[in-house]
């Protein structure tokens, strides 16, 4: 629990000497730690006059398999103990840009324990600990900030925390992880199928070694449970997102898509309802081929926020690499400073996001949700296997809008049908593609797809 | 001259009451300051949540000729008599929904003098006289933040102030007048010319009964001003910017545009050269169709920032109206208050931005612009005609990279020919149509459009 004497707790401690850098310890040395010393090296001048101070970095902790030969990386503030920088009282803010939620988590604590302000790229331990660790921040009166941890260079946190302090957020959705995009892009720019689109990736830098945070939706489930927790002050948990990845997307899909005008994209959802119920869902979708966010190709990400009042507002840009995350890294420690140095640490009330009577609030049942859909069956090469899907589909209330059906191989073997449908309820497609999955007709999963207007 | 001893006079003050609400004065009872008003009653709890305090209306400075009929506007604040709020000490913020110089620039000058922090929607007021009321701001030690007055309810200033303190800005660009981004889109959409389109933006009110301002391109010659400023630390003033207007765009010159695959779009452009100078314009351009500035439609704005580290970022959305402008009215509001409840006026030294060497920034000289040029000609029904607009291209250095002439017409009269030409100097073809359209074979005065890229 919260003290109610955090604020006098962070008015006590001593008063910082007039004219002295902000000192800066960072936990990591990889790519990312490497671009936040490059800016603050080579936009020193310019970020001390917009901070009205200088920045100093004094302590580095790398890990023993971080590649530390960078000339941006100072030999010798170079050290691989941790307590090196938590226990040095001079050092007043702690940059963790080491990712995972081990040891990062009990290092963000240790540092906010010991009364230092936390700036951080790590999305997967805000996910999960976020309420924790921005309660123990304000405890201590310290701030605790992560622009860097969803949309890279997008300052969609700022904008959320800050430019829409003042409306109500009715949704925020885009797309939020730059590997899915880049793999979905190539996939239709090339004609190539996932796992080729995924070696290309890689080669690329855009895409993990182990891939699989990135494209199970479990890396964009992360972010959109900050988003949604900044938006509504809701205390959600990252499982709570109804999370789809792209694995399961055919080159087949992206060419049907492609041919009823449509392009597939990895999108993040979150939506309040009448009630203030939450729609939370991480899935590829066919978009528009002429609405914005199917102009957001490659790696780039977008994220489209919908204000009461505001009404619609996009934001996109570079949503991974290490100079774009690195801006934001040091964005967020210039607002840092800028507390230090004015003595308002814990200036925004983050906390109070919550709102006091919406730190629970319902989400959703995904099956509920009504929308387009994409549906391709793979039948075998038999007659009547069209009726029997179409029978299927009008028994659970699925009504058929659009419907393809492939010319027969000679060669004989699966047919594929694609079927765009009017609006349907995503419980009634669930139980009806159960039931046409199971005909002795069909030769593999159908492929369901929803369709995202607007 | 700013005082060293600023800092100082702002901590002098005598503190704040611990838990009272802040207490704002509003000078401006028009539809925005309605807007304002509806915000900060309709959406009281969760701004109080997320500002971490209350926020009290005390005064309400209506001008005579506003309605103040507005259930959001309680009578018993209203008065029409400014000093009420300048002399009342309670009141610690000013919020100017006046717009234009006078009164609203004296009236901003005695709140700054009597310690009061200002939000303010005033673009002409600040591109005119920012500097002066920045440092005025700063020697008081109060605020002064002015999201909406760019962008409406983009939060480009703060992006600007905030999110890209770490990086180094290489250009902003984008749509930032919304009355000549819908009459521009009418005129395509619609297959009407200027004159209607304008009638037609002024009866959905996207247009003032007097709309020289928003179509000379003045308006967005104030705002690229404020947007440049905050981006290099430039004293810039408006007049350097290298103005033209829609006015002159024809239904011709937007039919041939889609001809060629372009849109026109209102334009305003600042870009950093080699060297510091600054290329600073605004006027009507056809961008590419594909691109994402051709599907920003109707009253739409689109501010497009790139940074040397983050690389492009783009921001959409409404960039006027009542509620999206009271959005970012109402958020500076809460900023300002978040800093007069930690103590901490002035914690964002927007002075700064200006840079110790960079207060005067050369300017670049508009006829050193390189692109390429839509060029629409009108002759008379005369041979050679063709041949000698080519000839003066030629001498001029403008190579002509396409080309249509329209048939003639069976009764004579005027015949367009439409060039399309490689990268050329704006003073080349500049001085190549003055020749041209000195010629007895021209029948009007050439069309000249930049063709902007990426």
């Amino acid at each position: 629990m919260v003290s109610s004497a955090a604020p006098r707790a962070a008015r006590e401690r001593r008063a910082r000497p007039v004219g002295a850098p902000i000192v800066v310890g960072m936990l990591g040395a990889g790519v990312v730690g490497e671009g936040v010393l490059r800016l603050l090296r080579d936009n020193a001048a310019t970020i001390e006059a917009r901070l009205g101070g200088a920045i100093r970095v004094k302590r580095i902790i790398a890990r023993r398999e971080d590649k530390v030969r960078s000339d941006a990386v100072p030999a010798g503030l170079v050290s691989f103990d941790p307590s090196e920088l938590l226990s040095d009282p001079e050092i007043e803010v702690v940059v963790e840009v080491v990712g995972g939620l081990e040891p990062a988590g009990t290092l963000v604590r240790r540092a906010i324990e010991a009364g230092k302000s936390v700036v951080t790229a790590n999305k997967a331990l805000l996910a999960a600990h976020g309420h924790e660790l921005i309660e123990l921040a304000e405890a201590r009166g310290v701030d605790l900030y992560f622009e860097a941890s969803v949309g890279g260079g997008i300052p969609i946190i700022r904008v959320l925390r800050e430019a829409l302090a003042s409306d109500r957020i009715l949704a925020v959705r885009g797309i939020v992880n730059g590997t899915s995009n880049y793999i979905l892009t190539r996939m239709r720019d090339e004609r190539v199928g996932f796992d080729a689109a995924l070696r290309g990736a890689q080669a690329a830098g855009y895409a993990e070694a182990d891939p699989t945070l990135d494209v199970s939706g479990g890396d964009a489930a992360h972010k959109l449970t900050i988003l949604a927790t900044l938006a509504w002050g809701a205390k959600i948990d990252p499982n709570q997102v109804d999370t789809e990845g792209i694995t399961a997307v055919d080159g087949v899909d992206v060419e049907h898509a492609e041919r009823f005008g449509y392009v597939i994209k990895p999108l993040a959802v979150a939506r309040e309802h009448e009630g203030g119920a939450l729609e939370l869902r991480v899935h590829p979708a066919l978009v528009d081929r002429r609405s914005v966010l199917a102009s957001v190709s490659g790696a780039l990400n977008a994220i489209h926020v919908e204000g009461a009042a505001l009404g619609p507002c996009l934001l996109s840009g570079a949503g991974a690499g290490a100079l774009p995350t690195a801006v934001s890294v040091v964005s967020d420690i210039v607002d840092v400073g800028r507390n230090l140095l004015a003595d308002a640490r814990g200036r925004v009330p983050t906390r109070a996001f919550r709102g006091e009577n919406l730190v629970e609030r319902p989400v959703r049942d995904p099956g509920e949700q009504r929308c387009r859909w994409f549906l391709r069956f793979s039948g075998h090469d038999r007659p009547g296997v069209l009726a029997r899907v179409a029978g299927i589909l009008g028994a659970f209330d699925v009504p058929i809008a659009e419907l393809v059906q492939q010319e027969r191989s000679a060669a004989g073997g699966a047919v594929g049908i694609v079927v765009l449908t009017h609006e349907a309820r995503a419980r009634d497609v669930r139980d009806a593609l159960r039931e046409v999955d199971g005909l002795a007709s069909i030769a593999a999963a159908t492929r369901a797809l929803r369709i995202e207007e607007g």
